[in-house]
């Protein structure tokens, strides 16, 4: 008879693209995420968990760049008896649930509604180094308020939030723009294709890459990329492109309004005003942002943030929505100025555009400005961790009314990744105590010493392996991190005594230690039982001082 | 020419079976499962967050509950270029990607492995009323570890947990069982098939639904069920029927012998004797478990305990598998007095098998014994709120060497409902204090107001709607439950003051004070604008100690 062909194992992997989170990456995630949601707490903000599957037809068709391969989301059709279930799908962002849910339940909840939530999302796409299938976003929003007082809400929101967590005044930058300036740009040189203009906006978006010359090329008829192949541009004219490059690099052109200024002052003897000018000039370069005599400058920021709006309101011309853009940026920073947040937190920068098609006025964008090594060992800036804006139409493709709503999402994984590279994790990768296991018959004993640990608020274990090779479960302590073994043989249950190895300091003494210190400084100490919890509280508190 | 058809909008709804959760429901979950990770932290259990996509292969056929229909996972295929993409699905537990994660990193994790993890997971079922498609699961495991200490230590663990989240002993308890005993039953009654022991399983799962009568119906011949349908029974003899449900009912036969006992010794002049029989046979009843005499005789639990264990010794015959079951339920039961968890937290009970077929020793199941009333009024007890057990062929799947496990798995949403039930749940439903708008130019100061608020640690938000209507932001903070609202209007800016009026006490007044109570207790303040902080922070203060 022939042998019966077993089914071979299943591998066992993650699917691609996805991955596992293991302790301290969990805990201190969720420790960010409590912290975040704090604030977004104190702001008003109600929590929300949506579901992770939505119906395709709800999700609706709002990914962001469009224009890569492999994009979209995770779908399957529900079964039902005649093949026509509906098509089911994993959320691929927390914003199109929350229009969904804005519809459905929008008579039991109150307007504005202001909302946070925090999960993950999924994305069908090429995955590739860093670069994951399922990710955690954090997002606040609120829905039904037309007044930009939410927009300035949600950008002060930010700013507390990324102190809140760890990043210190000066690391960071909140920049805002607005769709309608843009718009009125376009507008006044005579853009008025739908296609072609979010042809601009991407092209523009892609200004921290290719630099001023590469979105110029872009912009017109096209460039070599890095790898020798030949971009199309979007053909514009050179009149053309040059307000819309005037716009992208408004942050220049005043700082180079404002160092003319400056130096007429100066030739006019007005050395104060001169100083001024030239504090409101690097009111929002990186390297002084976190200087006091800039930081404190009201005066100072109050002109950059005038003469910024004043270049804006030139570049419209006599565009109407351009002027409602200008207008509302206008309000934003008063508002914004009058709570205490400066340029040197939340800043106008028209270079902002973002990506996603639906934004439809102002529009944010969080930056960390220190410097890091990237994967090559090239210092670059941080960069971008947040971002957000406003958009009214996404519930109107529910109920057919325009409701205004604005928002911000926090891409966790890049904050906790600054925060990691910033040392401002605390670590959580201390292990339990391990009580070890000298005579198995005996684990009763072991299991009541664990017991009073734990009961004293000490995290602790039994070894619970096999106990045969002691050297095993001190590898196994070594493993977890353990700050402290425990051990109690025959001869110390007999004496009425434990072994307690502070495993941290021992460490240490393997490491570095001369004979005399090693003699000094033993890290075994043998108590009587009744003081074991005393004494593993010392050598703790002992290693935690440290 | 034709109108061009629009596309009809889309639903604003969540898929069938599926549900939003909305702020305390969001934040009070968070807070117990914060809880729960606290005390599994303690026992030196590390998080793990695994994706929430499996490969269908990784995943297995390991779910519950095989006879539903509509069983099964959420699944779709990966696409490919040549159609033979991976099928990838939602996990439907915590624990099938535990066993991947294990054989896939085993060589970086340390033996054993503790691990927690928190989440949602899917099912591919029919939804029905409170019954979703998508829930939340809390899982604690040990990987590796053969010792029934390992049992012993997950036992306690839900014993302290329960108690931590706001649980009061003696209204739960802890049942364990081992499956090795009832299949050593199975044997003496010559019961070898898989198919039919897995029946038996099933149908004495069925225990607290249909009773010992049911049951023993559906161990042979069969039964008309409430519907009238007739279901078929698994078809065994009255002679194999008996040793089963003798093996089920041991609570009730161990607690008939010890009557007999305290009876005799009554007889025999044993007065002290008697009682701590009596004692002992009331040690697990719901109605005892929580009464001093009982709760505090360590001698009378022991007693139960070891009559139970007895009492199985002699229904396991010769079996091997059966001695070995007993023994060690016997371990389990020392190890757990020996740290103080008696029978009235922790209680060996026979009528507990988990319907799960992968388990393969020591079961266990913790239940809410307090009542409450059900939909149609009636009382009965709680339920069960936690369960897991013994299962070492799981990680075998993919390494083809046997991994010993054990673990448990918490129902958040049940353990939750339950706190609700029993009031512990700290109320989260307050809103924040709402800064209402009467001159729409002024919002810069009302931004300043609620700025100042937040910074002084109040939760606080300006009313974002259109001001017009003062009535309907006074609805609006009436919606999110404001404790305060802060009033100023052009005179009050003059005069340099602001109204403030606590909203609690105004409905409390508006419900039921006369008008010389009314007068005597004001409910709205004025105050010197600089007073604003002071007045809210007593006001909220004089709420939270009503």
């Amino acid at each position: 008879m022939a042998k019966q062909k077993k089914a071979p194992r299943p591998k066992a992997e993650t699917p691609k693209g996805f991955r596992d989170y293991f302790a301290a990456e969990v805990t201190e995630r969720a420790e960010m995420l409590q912290k975040i949601a704090g604030v977004y707490h104190r702001y008003g903000f109600d929590a929300l968990e949506s579901s992770a599957v939505e119906t395709v037809e709800a999700l609706g068709k709002f990914l962001p760049d469009v224009d890569r391969p492999n994009e979209g989301v995770f779908a399957w059709q529900e079964d039902d008896d005649d093949g026509r279930g509906d098509w089911l799908a994993l959320r691929y962002d927390l914003t199109a649930p929350l229009a969904r849910v804005y519809a459905q339940h929008r008579n039991d909840l109150p307007t504005p509604y202001r909302r946070y939530a925090m999960g993950p999302v999924w994305r069908n796409e090429k995955p590739g180094p860093g670069r994951y299938r399922q990710f955690y976003q954090c997002d606040a929003d609120t829905v039904g308020a037309a007044s930009v007082a939410a927009d300035a809400e949600i950008c002060s929101m930010l700013s507390d939030t990324l102190e809140e967590v760890g990043i210190p005044r000066g690391d960071y930058i909140v920049r805002v723009n607005n769709r309608k300036v843009l718009n009125g740009v376009l507008e006044t040189i005579g853009l008025e294709d739908d296609e072609l203009r979010a042809s601009v906006l991407r092209t523009i978006d892609k200004f921290d890459k290719v630099g001023e010359t590469g979105v110029r090329e872009l912009l017109g008829k096209g460039r070599l990329d890095a790898s020798g192949a030949y971009i199309d541009g979007v053909g514009l004219s050179d009149a053309q492109i040059q307000p819309v490059l005037e716009f992208v690099n408004a942050f220049a052109a005043v700082q180079g309004k404002l160092a003319l200024e400056a130096s007429r002052a100066l030739e006019e003897g007005a050395t104060d005003r001169a100083q001024q000018l030239d504090r409101a000039r690097y009111a929002v370069s990186p390297e002084f942002r976190d200087t006091p005599e800039i930081a404190n400058d009201e005066e100072a920021k109050k002109i950059w943030t005038t003469r910024v709006l004043d270049h804006l309101q030139d570049l419209i011309g006599n565009s109407t929505v351009g002027f409602e853009g200008v207008k509302e940026l206008r309000q934003i920073s008063e508002l914004l100025l009058a709570q205490g947040y400066g340029p040197n937190r939340i800043m106008i920068d028209p270079s902002v555009v973002r990506g996603l098609g639906y934004y439809t006025g102002p529009v944010f964008e969080a930056e960390l400005t220190f410097e890091i090594f990237d994967e090559k060992g090239r210092k670059r800036q941080f960069g971008s961790v947040a971002g957000g804006g406003r958009y009214d139409d996404l519930v109107k493709r529910f109920t057919g009314q325009e409701v205004p709503a604005t928002g911000v999402s926090i891409g966790v994984d890049r904050l906790l990744a600054a925060l990691r590279e910033k040392g401002r994790i605390q670590s959580h990768a201390t292990g339990p105590v391990v009580v070890t296991v000298m005579d198995r018959d005996r684990m009763v004993d072991y299991q009541a010493m664990v017991a009073e640990l734990r009961n004293a608020g000490i995290r602790a274990e039994v070894y619970l392996g096999n106990p045969k090779n002691f050297g095993n479960q001190l590898k196994y302590a070594d493993k977890r991190q353990s700050p402290v073994a425990v051990i109690e043989g025959g001869d110390e249950k007999a004496n009425g005594v434990v072994q307690i190895k502070d495993l941290v300091l021992g460490a240490r003494i393997a490491k570095n230690a001369t004979l005399e210190e090693w003699k000094e400084r033993p890290s075994q100490f043998e108590v009587p039982r009744s003081d074991l919890i005393a004494k593993v509280r010392e050598i703790l508190e002992g290693q935690a001082d440290a």
